[in-house]
This record gives C-alpha cells, structure tokens and sequence, in this order.
C-alpha cells in the first residue's frame, strides 16, 4: 500500500510517499519533497500550482491513501490556517477525483503514533522520523517532516493490504 | 460584463450572476442559486461536489469576474472558517483554470457600497439587493443574499468593460 501524505502552505506543501508492505509493519520511504508556490503570484494560481503538481505526482505514483492532519478548533492566526484551508481544499479534490481516500489525524495521533509521547517535541518527531527510514540526517524542511509524519502515522494505523 | 458573485460554505454554497452594462451604472441579475452539499458524503467528496457544480455554471455562463468575500482575521467559529476555507480554494481553482480575476472585498465594503452603512443590518442589505433588482420579496436564503451582496458590491467597484 502507498501512502501520500501531505503538509498543506501556500507558500510551501510537502508531501512524502510511503509503502507499506502486506506481511509486515516496516514503512519504506520512497519520495519525498516540497511544491513551492511562486511568491508573486494571486491566491488563485498559487492554488493551482499547488493543484496541479500534486495532481502530477498523483498520476505519476497512483497512491492508495491519502492522510492530513485533521482540521482542529485553535489556530494562533486563524487567518492563515483559512489560506492553508484553501490549499487543503484542493487537495482534498485531488484525493476525489482520483478516488483515494483520505485519512486525518490529530497532531496528538501523529506524535503519539511515532514517539509514544502525544507532545513530543518537534526534535523527536524528526528522531522518530529519521530512525524509522534510516535517514543520514533529521528530515528538514519543516513541511517535508510534517509531510513525512502524518504519512507513517496513517501507515502505523492503516490495515495492510 | 457578467460578475459571479460566490459565498462559499460546505453546507451551501450561493451564487449571483450579474451583468453590468457598459453605458450606464444599471446591474441586471441574470440568475441565482444555491448549491447544496449533500450530507452524507466525505468532505472530500463534498468539496468535489461543489467544484463540479461551480465549473458547469462558469462553462454554462462564462463570466468576466468573479467576486468573493475577503478572508479576515477574527473568526467566531475558527473551524468552520477553515472548512470554509476549503471550498474557497476550490472555488479559486476554478477561477484559475478559467482565467477568470477573483475580486476580494471586506464584509465593511460590501455593506457599505449597498448601503452606505458599513454596518448595516442583514435587513438593510436584503433590502438593497430587492431594490437594485426590483425583486417581489427580499432574496433567500441568506447565502444566495450574500452571493447577490458580494457580486453587486463588485459591480459597483469595477470599471464597465
């Protein structure tokens, strides 16, 4: 099974593809990056930049799940969260029109899936990260971690098929 | 030039067309809905609903602009906001792949191009919008008013083309 997950910015979305494999629990990495959108341009194109490389790398890898963190209550600028809303927006568009389900969970899920801890520290989550994947440093930038994190968190949680 | 004024909700999203005529200050209304979600399904699913809803009625009538409320800062209901948010971005997308301009204005402006009040009350603008139109009863429900306010509002603003 290959798992998208997805850190939606307008500025900048990771997203990082894993497998999980059917007869165990290891999780292999096997891309990983950043869509960064054009500083100069409207709230629109940037939407549809963003849209059209994820819609791209949805062709090109053919996930079979999708997983974001869910939607919560409390953000410090709501203003921002309602543009990363947007971006979640055509995400979630994607994931319909290619039929791949979506899958959300908490921050506390993620971080307590990957460390045992539902308030780890955004060092452990890179340490759970990196060990996880065999990785020669801790996964930078921010997105791609966060991108990274909520993929496996779903791969932990998700049925092997 | 034909404006498509949108108030973007989950639940139910409004819609306005209307033209402005290049010779006088005289908006015309050209037709008005609503599209509504249907309650069962995934927000994915939803979001892809109202997409699909929304191209037919740019490719049906091809509009010259598109007016949307501005995003702002303060949120009584920050979730809500920002599934809101969603369907702003795909709303946006849609305007993008048309090479459509989305025109942003504050919920202040709005009240205040219908009225002169930047306060006005729901029944002030509801009042506005019957009278520019020349409608026997005052628009409803709330979001097919607010598509109305919000593509007035351009319609006033905007040069005639």
């Amino acid at each position: 099974m290959l798992i998208l997950g997805i850190d939606p910015g307008i500025n900048i979305t990771g997203y990082a593809l894993i497998e999980k494999s059917r007869h165990s629990n290891v999780l292999k990495l096997r891309e990983g990056g950043v869509i960064r959108g054009k500083g100069k341009n409207s709230l629109p194109e940037r939407i549809q930049e963003i849209y059209v490389n994820l819609a791209e790398i949805i062709e090109q890898w053919k996930p079979d799940a999708m997983s974001l963190e869910e939607v919560y209550s409390h953000y410090e600028r709501p203003k921002t969260a309602i543009i990363m809303g947007h971006v979640r927006g055509v995400i979630c568009l994607a994931a319909a029109q290619n039929h791949i389900p979506v899958f959300s969970y908490s921050a506390t899920t993620v971080k307590k899936t990957l460390t045992g801890n539902g308030r780890a520290s955004k060092m452990q989550m890179q340490r759970a990260i990196q060990l996880e994947f065999h990785l020669p440093n801790v996964p930078e930038p921010p997105d791609l971690a966060d991108a990274l994190a909520i993929a496996m968190c779903h791969g932990f949680h998700a049925e092997a098929v």
